[in-house]
């Protein structure tokens, strides 16, 4: 007796939940072991050493020779620290918005009552660092741009080294959200002139969310100093004094300071670059695999942290988000304000490789065809652009 | 052969290290096993209910109907949310200063530029609510009053219940700093008057730090509306809208929620009223094995979450720290500010017990004698004094 049906089958795929958020993303078990460690407290030597050592691996992780603070708190806090401490009383900011995390910095500057003027991109599209030069030249009030690398909320990545010569070759600073940049595409802060970068533990770091950190380059080792806006738990002047020492103002998260020294050192084992290598493999994988199962590419300058699609002509995106999850076990993102329910975000940072590529382009496939789509060759299409790259 | 040497013994008398510090404390094992979860991504209706559940439980903790926000931090930065969003530009306020927290109320309140004024108190004593209220009265800018309820650098607790009747008779805010208190002494913030609580998790929550809360009674509700000080990561208004969906502003330190949920699990199987009433009987306890080991109480009202101590006539507060950690893998705190080298502060909050006292009570002893104060019997008066309490 064979039964035949049109109804897609709603039997579950997987036993297991699996993360391709755009962070927090999935927790490799060496980290979640580290995280489980008897903590020490903050204020003897075994710590100290230790916070000393995750500072100096971070160094190297910003690609500077400056200081690097670390930080308890989401990035946004972090992103908060880079305004009240840098910013005085008056100073007038730049914010280039191309997405929900731009608006965070024009947001941000403005709680702070900082002057400021947005730059708006459309969002998904790259910005010609000459229209950053000539929006300099024309306002010379502008001491400090505000800027995304890798744009979360369209998968899109910035020309920073465009956009640090820029400002560099004008005397004005550039601070950097790079929190899901780091890790995942070269960001060599001290090389391309950027004066301050932000992170966050929870993207390529691969630790739970509730670190931060802020690096100042070399030369912006004075920006700190002065009457800056009013800042107290996020006071890096404070922080500066108690560095060298293996401590901070405030009680840290210790635990998540063990976890990330277990992340780094792994970052470490493999190697940056090859890290970085990857990480650009997994996008050509993923766009390739994407492609076949029927999906189109949002941005015009993909980053190589997460995919932003749109799904399939004639199926909702939302339709996919929930199919994803629900059958196989898979979290992705959906797309933010005026793109929500338009696209799904598929996040690919940390420790992925083309195996999970292969696993969400066949599910995404599976999507397509349940909801009307038909396609095939997905998982096919990622491998051979993996080896291709 | 005999040998007999008048230099006391350097052999470990430890396999482990033993944390007696005033937070960050020990992790029970079932905390740290819930820290190791693979941790879901926070915008999951999972993690989203496991939220809500958090939220309702330190709602119960807290003693209040009103609302509690958790806040990815340490206390401090809860410290900062209570001035940043409820002061406004302008508005007056105490701070009680009887040691280094009364302090940094003052010194964030001055940060933000809020007008403000201290009321010293010799550290390690009491302050008479009389005294506020006369304050009150003879200073009607002041709108606010800041203050700590264990004063962490003394081992003090005040009359919170006596600050609250004197300040709302009065129709001023109360705002405390209970990190050290909660989960140790009782505190129904709405059954007591207080208007703003705050608390850290590596207390007696006894998870490791990263997370804080901050709660408004019922009637504070509003406090936090309408034009305050600039603020953006901690800003409460923004978590209130998201708050009843089990979502925050910004990426929550996921698995220390998780943890927190099991530690507040533990709390609620011990039962609060019980949790409060060991915490009774430890003091007590210790304050016995001490004086048996020849040392004094700094506090003239000691808090049952950390005793400070006098060390026996002739020996240095900083040998005995040394000794403790060196020989016995015991972690206590010195003194700090002019208090430096002049007392240790023993913290037994959290997950301790009788045999917890023992212990540190045997160790504190060993260390009179071997530095040249002769004392026995602080064990059998720790155990007595538990019993009798």
């Amino acid at each position: 007796m064979s039964v035949t049906t049109s109804s897609p089958s709603t039997m579950k795929t997987a036993t297991r939940t699996r993360l391709f958020t755009p962070g927090p993303v999935e927790i490799p078990a060496r980290v979640l072991r580290a995280l489980s460690q008897i903590p020490p407290h903050h204020r003897t030597d075994v710590f100290r050493q230790q916070f000393i050592r995750v500072t100096e691996a971070l160094r190297q992780l910003h690609g500077t020779k400056g200081e690097v603070f670390l930080i308890t708190a989401s990035g946004t806090g972090a992103m908060q620290a880079t305004v009240t401490n840098i910013m005085a009383p008056g100073e007038k900011a730049l914010a280039i918005v191309g997405g929900k995390f731009g608006e965070r910095w024009a947001n941000l500057l403005t709680a702070f009552e900082v002057p400021n003027e947005t730059m708006d991109v459309e969002w998904g599209t790259n910005l010609d660092p000459a229209d950053i030069a000539k929006k300099l030249d024309a306002d010379k009030d502008i001491t400090t741009v505000y800027t995304t690398y890798s744009e979360t909320s369209t998968g899109t990545i910035y020309d920073i080294k465009g956009f640090a010569d820029a400002t560099r070759s004008r005397g004005r600073r550039l601070v950097v959200d790079a929190i899901t940049g780091l890790g995942v595409h070269p960001l060599p802060q001290d090389e391309w002139g950027i004066d301050v970068v932000v992170c966050g533990s929870q993207k390529g770091l691969m630790v739970p969310p509730g670190l931060a950190s802020v690096s100042l380059a070399p030369w912006a080792s004075s920006y700190i100093e002065g009457k800056k806006l009013p800042r107290f738990y996020f006071d890096l002047q404070k922080a500066r004094k108690l560095a060298p020492k293996g401590e901070t103002p405030y009680t840290p998260a210790v635990s998540l300071v063990i976890a990330l020294e277990e992340a780094l050192t792994m970052i470490a084992e493999e190697g940056l670059e090859n890290v970085i290598e990857r990480h650009r493999r997994l996008a050509n994988a993923m766009h390739a695999g994407a492609h076949a199962a029927g999906y189109r590419l949002f941005s015009k300058r993909p980053a190589n942290s997460l995919t932003a699609l749109y799904p399939p002509e004639g199926i909702g995106a939302a339709d996919v988000v929930k199919r994803l999850r629900e059958v196989h076990g898979m979290v992705v993102a959906g797309g933010q304000d005026h793109l929500k329910g338009k696209i799904l975000r598929v996040g690919h940072m940390g420790a992925y490789d083309l195996f999970d590529i292969v696993a969400i382009s066949t599910a995404l496939e599976e999507c397509a065809n349940a909801l009307g789509h038909p396609a095939s060759g997905a998982a096919g299409a990622a491998c051979k652009a993996w080896h291709q790259a």
